[in-house]
């Protein structure tokens, strides 16, 4: 069986391992994203002392260059993140390990991860959405990751806001977008406090929270049509939130998908990652995988 | 060379060819929808007595049953035309001829045709919207068209409206949802004259309009990132009305997404279909060439 590394690199912490599957990790290390060469350095320092390796896989922040006919396929873009942008990501991990390298956005990584081994099993089309200190979406279409133009960047997308709410949102780019509105750092600037201390007294604090995803994810029913759509993050733990943003979203589709799989108020289809912090981990294995049937087909 | 059969079901008509591309159609004939058994028994008709069919494509409204391990595969689900719910449409067809049959989406299917012969030729990932009587939008990416819990119904999303702008909408589920807002009946409601008299004195309906769809738009580049969108529809003769929305899609993106596509004002990317009104015909022969390849396989 093949052995497989695989990188998580997040904003503010990477990851790396050695297995098969994300029940069966070798190795595993985890350390701060500071600058390129350090986070970079560290990643295949790890990936060296291990048994060999048929492929790496890479699910990472972006923005990403994804497009495989690019001469600047495997970087990543310019990115509020300076020291990172035009980074070449893929070329360093080959020209490290000469093996196969897989490559594609932590979201999609995790919507492949959950799709092979966990809340997304045996689903040909789901989303994977995290809401943390920013809100991304990733997915697969018929074993496909989302990729076009560019990558998907779902937390940017803009929703109609409640109509007592008058938070002007957070994005730099776009004020009241979801992530401007919905991420940690908005649920800090508007209520004084940040996600995990909010409590079980929440006041409306769920409520505004759940009009703003409710509405995003039925917005991704209306366009994508998922079978499943895995809900992850920090956020996503604040009490009641998830429940809430489950009613929210059958209530703005106001019955208009009639299907089986809202009967019960949608309870098997809006969920939470079933691998935890290992969804990312787990895509990379995939990718790693993927990236060897690339090279045989 | 393979002979194909195409039916587009239109709610108002349906187009019926044969022949191997939409350039090379030997027979065509377009009637009215009515009760499906008139209006199958039409398309019957029409195909019976052309050349021998290798396979049948049918690209039509929906919502549709596209679920392959469904019972109900290939039927019309519950719609608003209820002599029209329950139709096995995929049944009927292929117990006519004996035939591979493909089956999607009207707009599904657009996208297919225009991706194979017309503005999205050689495109991976592209989205076609209609705006008409009423806004519907379906997509292909990686080649395959979006489906999953069901397929995608991207005229009911909700977006932000402008402020100035007080309309109700005129969606009987949703009210202000992007077809409730930007349809052609809203623009019957809202203005007291259908789009096609508006003349060039639009007044602020192409500003509104504009704002809706733009929004729309990027909302769909977030969430897709498909490397083109083909808009298509009565309402987008409206002139001025590409433009403005192209300008307003950029606005709504507030420079998030850093591509060569959006440099110039995104004329190649935000584009009206090149087949005419030949994409749903068009559709239907390229559902029918993959019924032929799922066979195959």
């Amino acid at each position: 069986m093949a052995l497989f590394g695989t990188i998580e690199g997040g904003g503010t912490k990477f990851v790396c391992a050695v297995g098969t599957s994300p029940d069966d990790l070798r190795a595993k290390v985890t350390f701060p994203t500071t600058n390129p060469e350090e986070t970079l350095g560290r990643a295949i320092s790890f990936l060296s002392v291990q048994d060999p390796l048929d492929a790496i896989g890479i699910a990472m922040f972006g923005p990403l260059d994804l497009n495989p006919t690019s001469a600047t396929y495997g970087s990543v873009r310019a990115t509020p993140k300076p020291e990172w942008s035009r980074v070449d990501v893929v070329s360093l991990i080959s020209e490290a390990f000469g093996v196969p390298v897989g490559f594609d956005t932590d979201v999609n990584g995790a919507a492949l991860g959950e799709g092979r081994w966990g809340a997304g099993r045996s689903l040909g089309t789901l989303l994977y959405v995290t809401v943390g200190t920013g809100i991304g979406g990733g997915g697969v279409i018929a074993g496909n990751p989302i990729h076009g133009l560019v990558h998907p960047e779902m937390g940017h997308v803009r929703i109609p806001r409640h109509p007592d709410d008058s938070f002007p949102g957070t994005c730099p780019f776009h004020g009241d977008c979801l992530e401007g509105m919905a991420a940690g750092p908005a649920i800090a600037a508007r209520w004084g406090r940040p996600a995990d201390e909010l409590g079980t007294d929440t006041g409306r604090a769920v409520e505004f929270e759940a009009f703003v995803l409710g509405h995003a994810m039925a917005n991704l029913v209306l366009t994508i049509s998922p079978e499943r759509i895995i809900l992850g993050g920090g956020v996503m733990k604040i009490p009641g939130l998830l429940e809430a943003t489950r009613v929210q979203m059958l209530t703005s589709l106001g019955g208009y998908v009639d299907v089986p799989a809202f009967a019960n108020g949608a309870v098997d289809f809006l969920v939470t990652p079933e691998l935890g912090d290992r969804s990312g981990i787990a895509g990379g294995l995939v990718l790693a995988e993927q990236a060897i049937s690339r090279l045989n087909r």
